[in-house]
């Protein structure tokens, strides 16, 4: 992704950091409940991935999501009860590191909004193309557990491609 | 979404605009069949919106998608079968018009690979975080109409908000 900027007599091209968003809204009264499933292991664990460590509930704690390919470990580095929650990538895919994470929560009306972020990729490349479905796959399955009590974290999650 | 450019004394902030990007694999060895579903009128009505009226498969015809809520008006701007698909915003929502979608189509063993992306929103506003969501869960159902013959197009889509 670029952006060409005039300056005086030249004309630059300058590499831009890209950005994958979503917008899901869970229907619940209780923003409380979406936060717990974004910052307790047992709620991380119902909708990302089941092989979870760590808690997410205080600032400078570490949680390791682990999937069959890999994983990412995030460090909490903003949390506001109940509405938001800042993640920064500290270990995973070299593409990952350094990037964030951030879940916006909103009620409205019936439902809680929740704005996603996955902030500062360096490259809009194939892998980030993979991850933007894949995360509103798990945005779903977040939607679903808060919703129904039961999501569907790795490895039950829905295969997108040949990347999983 | 901003970037801080820095030429020579004067550091600028320009605005950038943003993309949402998606990658699916749909388990075919034809990619033919994938293209057809991006260009016939009963393609794009199988997976995205049963109210699809025009045929996209000759570059400069307009395809008209209604749902609900409104709709799309995309002029075909490129087309190379069975690899790429180029469309251009010519009527819909403000923040809509003249922004792109693109669809690129590879094999890749058992899968053709799309790499799909929506160009050059002028703000990453909470409408872009929606519809990233909701094309994902569109080209999901393009993927389920190739594999089983059977999408989940509009007014059948799985709803992801209070915004549908």
């Amino acid at each position: 992704m670029y952006a060409k900027i005039v300056t005086g007599k030249f004309d630059k091209k300058i590499a831009l950091m890209a950005n994958i968003l979503h917008r899901i809204g869970v229907k619940t009264s209780s923003a409380e409940q979406v936060y717990a499933a974004l910052t307790s292991r047992n709620g991380l664990a119902g909708w990302w991935t089941n092989n979870t460590t760590g808690e997410g509930n205080a600032v400078g704690n570490t949680i390791q999501f682990r999937f069959g390919a890999g994983g990412f470990d995030m460090k909490v580095i903003e949390l506001q009860a109940p509405v938001l929650v800042v993640w920064e990538v500290v270990d995973g895919p070299e593409e990952w590191q350094g990037t964030k994470i951030r879940f916006e929560l909103k009620p409205d009306g019936e439902y809680v909004i929740v704005l996603f972020s996955h902030l500062n990729w360096q490259t809009p490349n194939e892998f980030m193309h993979h991850c933007s479905t894949k995360w509103a796959i798990f945005l779903m399955s977040l939607k679903q557990l808060v919703e129904t009590g039961e999501g569907n974290p790795d490895p039950y999650d829905i295969k997108i491609d040949n990347w999983n």
